[in-house]
C-alpha cells in the first residue's frame, strides 16, 4: 500500500527522534530517569514528530534541522499523557503500565513538569522566536482543553460544537502546530505556513474523532486497553453526542451512560446502542469531512514525496485500527 | 527603617505586578479561573517579581518593559507551589486553604501546567531569546530540585554539599534568574548581567537558608501554617544536618527524624534539641555568608536607588520573621 510505504520512509527519521528522546530523558537522577525511559519504551504513533518532519522535508529542509523541534513537541505530548494519566488514575496505556501505575503521583507530576520545561529548552535553539511562543500559546490552549474535558464529564447538553472545541485545543492543536513549526523552521513562506497549520488542524480534529470511536470499536489487543474507557470516565464523545440526541432508546441511553462505575456488559449495551442509531457511522462521516478539507490543504503545499505522504496520511486516519 | 522604605517603593510598582496576574489568570473557564484566583489572592511576597524589577530600574528600564516579565516568573513560581501542595498533600499555604485542598488534585495539575505555559506566552513577547532560554533551563533545573528533595527525604547521610544543590535549584535559581532577567530586557552589558545572576544566586541561597531556619523558630501565626513542616515531612534542612552531625544527643535525635507521623511534641523535641547545639546559629551564620557574597556583587551594580534597595535587602533576609 502506497501510504504505508511513504509512512515506513519516515520511520528511518523516526528513529533518530527515538533515539534523541532516549537521550533527552536520560537524566542524571535514577527513579526519574528510568521513569521517563519507560515511558518513551512504551511507545507511540509518534505522530507529531512525524508530521513535524514530513512538513520540514516538504519545505526542502533536513533532518538534522528539524530533530530538535520534532523531539520537543513528542515529549510536549509525552507530557500531557503522564499528567493525564494521573489525573484519569489510568493503570494502563499501550497496554504497559502508566508512569502513574508504577511510580506513582509525585514521579507523574515531576515528570510531566520536566518534560515539558525541557522541550522548550529545545526548541530555545531555534533563532526564529515564532517558534517557542507557539509552542508555548498551543500548551496554554491544550490546557484549556483537558480542563474543559473535565467538566464537560456525564455532561449529556454537550453539543456536537462543544466536543469540537474540545478536541481541537486537546488534540488538533498540537498536530497542527507540528505542520506549522516543521514548515517554519524549514523557512516556508507565510501562505505556505498558513496550509500547513490548517491541514494539520483538519487532520487532527480527524483523528481524535477517529479515536474516539477507536475507543468503541477497536480490538482491545491492538489498543493496548479496555475499550469503552471514555465511557468509563463520563467522557462523552462523538458517536454518545449523536446517539443521545437521535436513538429511540434514549432515555435508556443517557440512564445507562449517567452510571458511575459501569459494569463491562453496561459499557457493552451502551456500545450496542450506539451502533443501533449509527452513532458511529454518524462520527465516521464527519471525520472524513475533516479528512477531505486536510486533503484540499495539502493540494497547495510543495510538490515532491513529502506531499504525497501528507496526502496519503489522510486516507490512513480512518482506516487505522489502533 | 531604610530598607523597608526603600521596599515600599517597589510596592507600587508590585500592585501593578499584582492586577496584572489576576488579568492573566482571568480564563474563560470559570472553575479554574476561581481557583488561579483563589491562588493570586492567597497573596505571597512577590520577591522574584520585585528582583526583576529593581534589576531592570538599577540599568534604567522602565517598568512597562518589565512587567510581562516580572509576572511571568511570578506565575512560574505559583506553578511550582501549586505542584508542590498536591506532592506535599499540603492543607495550609500562608495561613489558608491551598488549591490542592479547595479543588483538589485535577485542577491543581491543570492549573500549575497552565501557569507554567501561560508565562511562556507572557515571555515570548520579548525580542531576546534569551529570555524564554534562561526560563525553560531554570524550570528544568527546578524540577530536578524538587525530585532530588523527595528523594532526600528520611535522608540521614545528607551532607551540606546535598542541601546546598538542592536548594540552589529548588530556589536560588528563579530568583537569579529573576535578577538576571530583569537586566537582561533591560539591555544591560554581559558583566552587569553576570553580576545580578551572582547576587540573586547568593541572596537565593541565603533567602532558603532562612526560610529553613523560620520554619522551626517562627511564629506559626505570622508564617501562616505550623511549625516543623519539613521535619513532618522528613525534608532535612541545614539545622538538623549540622544537629545530626554535632548534637550530643546524635543517637535520640536521629530517631525522632526517623520518625513518620511525628506528634507535636516530638516536633518541639527535635526542634530544642537542634537549637541546644545551636543549629540555628550555624545555619545563620552559613545564610551570612552567602549575604555578605550578595553584598560585594550588589557593589558592582549601577548605581542609584534601586542598587541602594538590593544592597539593603542582604540585610532585610535575615531579619525577617515570615
Amino acid at each position: 500500500m502506497k501510504t504505508l510505504a511513504l509512512w515506513q520512509e519516515v520511520q528511518a527519521d523516526l528513529k533518530k527522534v527515538e533515539d534523541e528522546l532516549l537521550k533527552q530523558v536520560n537524566a542524571p537522577d535514577l527513579t526519574f530517569s528510568e521513569a521517563a525511559q519507560h515511558l518513551v519504551k512504551a511507545g507511540g504513533k509518534r505522530l507529531r514528530p512525524a508530521f513535524a518532519i514530513l512538513a520540514a522535508k516538504c519545505c526542502g529542509a533536513t533532518l538534522e534541522k528539524i530533530l530538535p523541534l520534532a523531539v520537543a513537541l513528542e515529549m510536549i505530548h509525552m507530557a500531557t499523557l503522564v499528567h493525564d494519566d494521573v489525573i484519569d488514575a489510568s493503570p494502563l496505556r499501550r497496554g504497559k503500565p502508566t508512569v502513574w501505575a508504577k511510580w506513582g503521583q509525585q514521579v507523574s507530576l515531576h515528570l510531566g513538569d520536566y518534560l515539558f520545561a525541557r522541550s522548550l529548552v529545545l526548541v530555545s535553539t531555534y533563532d526564529d522566536p515564532r517558534i517557542p511562543s507557539i509552542l508555548a500559546r498551543v500548551s496554554v490552549k491544550m490546557v484549556q482543553g483537558e480542563v474543559q474535558q473535565l467538566e464537560a464529564a456525564f455532561d449529556f447538553e454537550a453539543t456536537l460544537r462543544d466536543y469540537l472545541d474540545r478536541i481541537y485545543r486537546k488534540t488538533a492543536l498540537l498536530i497542527s502546530a507540528s505542520c506549522e513549526l516543521g514548515a517554519i523552521a524549514a523557512g516556508a513562506d507565510k501562505e505556505t505556513v498558513r496550509h500547513f497549520r490548517n491541514y494539520g488542524l483538519n487532520l487532527g480534529i480527524a483523528f481524535q474523532i477517529t479515536d474516539d470511536v477507536l475507543d468503541m470499536t477497536a480490538d482491545p489487543e491492538q489498543l493496548g486497553k479496555p475499550i469503552g474507557g471514555d465511557l468509563r470516565q463520563g467522557v462523552i464523545t462523538l458517536p454518545a453526542i449523536y446517539a443521545l440526541r437521535e436513538s429511540s432508546e434514549k432515555q435508556k441511553l443517557a440512564k445507562l451512560i449517567a452510571k458511575r462505575n459501569k459494569s463491562t456488559f453496561e459499557i457493552e449495551e451502551i456500545i450496542k446502542l450506539i451502533k443501533e442509531c449509527n452513532g458511529i457511522d454518524y462520527a465516521l462521516k464527519l471525520a472524513e469531512r475533516y479528512l477531505e478539507r486536510a486533503r484540499r490543504e495539502a493540494f497547495y503545499l510543495p510538490q515532491g514525496q513529502a506531499q504525497d505522504t501528507l496526502i496519503g496520511l489522510t486516507y490512513f486516519v480512518k482506516k487505522r485500527g489502533f
